[in-house]
Parts: structure tokens; sequence; C-alpha cells
């Protein structure tokens, strides 16, 4: 039994996943996500976080139980199930830290990614879709934002996730409405713009954003 | 690593759980969720549809993998984690076989539970909850009725589940408006009351009916 961890961030408007460069064989040199083996007297989510902050220098971020892989033939080594995590961070911390257990870590596009080890691809495709899901009806964005931002930045933080640009006057209009996201009496500057409405989430916890059916 | 599958219905307007009753110490005469050990070579899905069939006689019913429970001490035994599913029946296929490995299985109210063995209470907790939240964004529902099912019926699902009335023309205007159900050709006709159109869900595979942020 095993924990990895996936995590996204939106840098420079490009989804991104962290990787690290494994050192062991079969997969020596190969990319692939952190994580490693649950120790006797902590949680699953408690071996993430501890991985996490171990072996990339990530701490107090937002982290969530994703699924347990488990195909027969995932560890050419031999049986392990791996009970993945998401994390997400704003791009501003994701600073990354090099450890040496890993050969290297890296920040890549999701779109893009290299050849990755075990069934690391299909992990992170199961955590961009969820992420994907949960932008539309929870407030999770707060957790790939700093904590005032513009609606332009979280409307980018949208486009970037679900890869593809989205109308601006209508998303302003439901968020707005929603009440996902309050107005603060600050702006921020720019050079070659005027100055921008800074904004905050109504919740910095996790919430449905709207009920549908009832 | 085991792993538990919660049975979930609707019966006679109640929210109900199927629990089998233990026939091992430390848990003897104790109701439970049924479970047992994943094979070596199937996954963690498989476990749970192959130990469902086994052992309650229940099979082709929509089951997915919940949530990985993994206190230190939930097992007085020694350290065993649980990967939980949450399996949905439609009331009429809720037929309990009994077999040898359990003293007895049996479905009890959600919100009137009897002790339970392990953490089992909070994996029970931990279901309804998720069915209550999928209730209101997928058309989960489907698996809790027959194909063919009046609004009254479907209305009555919602109610046991979410533990509350609804307001009966707002439902109804909510499910035919989103596109959830579609009328059929055919009525319900019942001894006291005068005959109720017939409904099908659009789709009777998960899908989420509205997207509300994009």
């Amino acid at each position: 039994m095993a924990v990895d961890v996936v995590v996204l961030t939106v840098t420079d408007g490009v989804f991104s996943v962290m990787l690290v460069k494994l050192r062991r064989p079969p997969f020596e040199g190969v990319w692939g996500l952190p994580g490693g083996l649950i120790g006797d007297d902590e949680t699953v989510e408690g071996a993430a976080a501890r991985e996490l902050a171990e072996k990339t220098g990530l701490h107090d971020v937002h982290i969530e139980q994703l699924y347990t892989f488990s195909r027969p033939d995932r560890d050419p080594n031999g049986r392990c199930l791996s009970v993945a995590h998401m994390a997400l961070v704003p791009a501003q911390e994701a600073a990354l830290r090099a450890t040496e257990k890993y050969a290297g870590v890296a920040f890549f596009a999701v779109d893009e990614l290299p050849r990755l080890a075990y069934d690391h691809k299909l992990i992170v495709a199961y955590a961009a879709d969820r992420l994907r899901a949960k932008l539309e009806y929870t407030n999770v964005a707060y957790s790939l934002l700093p904590e005032r931002f513009t609606l332009g930045e979280l409307q980018g933080v949208y486009e970037s996730v679900l890869g593809q640009k989205l109308d601006t006057r209508n998303f302003r209009k439901r968020v707005l409405e929603l009440g996902v996201v309050v107005e603060t009496s600050d702006v921020k500057r720019g050079v070659a713009h005027r100055p921008a409405r800074l904004y905050r989430f109504a919740s910095r916890k996790p919430t449905m954003i709207q009920r549908t059916l009832v």
C-alpha cells in the first residue's frame, strides 16, 4: 500500500502537474508522481501530506483523497495499491525544493506529459477530471488562487484547467450572482491596464456552489 | 487491505442500508458491512462486486468506489485499510440471500443504526452523505428506481434520502426542465388514485445534471 500525490496548479496560464524523476529501477530516470509507503501509525491522508512535505517542501496545501488504484499489473515489482491524492496549490506557492529522494522535480503541462512510471498517467488524468468537475459545482478554485485576485485572474484559472475560452460577461455574472466571490475595497494596478477590482472567495472552505435539483 | 460495501436502497419510503451480522470475534453477533479481502489478481472494484455477489446474492448493481478508510486503530485485530464502496439498488431488487459467512443479513434505516463493528458507522455516514450530494447534481437516482416510475415515486426517493419534504410543484418543474427524466406513453393505474404518468430517466449512465458555473 502506497500513497501518491497529484499536485496541480496553474502557472502562467498553463494547467500543470508536479512530477519527480525517479531514481530506482525499473523506472530509473522516468518521471512519476511523488509518493511513498504508508506508516503503521498514520492515515493515508497523513501519509500523503507527510510525503509531500518531506520530499518536495510543499506543506499546508489543500489535499484530498482521490481514488485507490489497484490494477493487479500496475507495479512491475509486485502487488501494490496506490491511494491517490490531489493537492492544489496557488502558482506563487508552487516553489519546489530538490531532495535526495528524487533525481529532479518540475511542473509539466497536464496535456503534454512525458512518459510516466506505473499507472501515473491514468492517475493524473483522473485528478484533472475531478478538478474540472469540481470547478463547476464547488468553490475549489480558491485553492489555486491567492487570497485576493481579479475576475480576469479567476477566469484565467478556469480557462486553463477546463481547456476552453469562457464568455467573460456570462462568467462574471454567474460567479457574482451565485455568491462565489465578493468584491473587496481594493484594486490591482498594472502597468499597461487600468486598475482592476480585487475580489476574494466568500468562503475558503470546500463548499458546493448551488443546489441544482432540490 | 479489505473492501467493504455500503448497499443503499429506499424501501417503503425508508432510506436503508444492508447490514450483516458478523460471526467472528471481536465482533461476534455485531452488525457490520459486507466485505472481505482483496484477491491478488483483482481490482478493489472487482473484489467489492465479487464479495457482494458471493455473500449477499446481489449482482449487476450500480457500485462505485467511495473512499479508503485508514485510521490506524480502526481494526482491533491489527492494521487493516478498507477501500469502501457504495452500491445502489432499487427496492424491488433488494432481496437478500442468507449465506454461511454471516449470521444474518437485513436492511436497517440509515438514521436508526444498531451498534456497528469497526468504523462502519463512519463509512455508512460517508456513503449517505455522498449519495445526498450526488442526488443534487447527478442523475444517480436512476439506480434506486425501476426503469419506469411516477414523478411521485421519484420525489419519494429524494425525500427519503435527503430526509426532508420537497415542494412538489418546484421539484417536478426542475427535473423536467433540466431534462433529467422524460415522459413515457404509459400510465400507472392504482386502486385509490387516478392513473399517474410513468417517466424514465433520459440516461441510465452516470451524468452530471447541469453545469453550474460555466
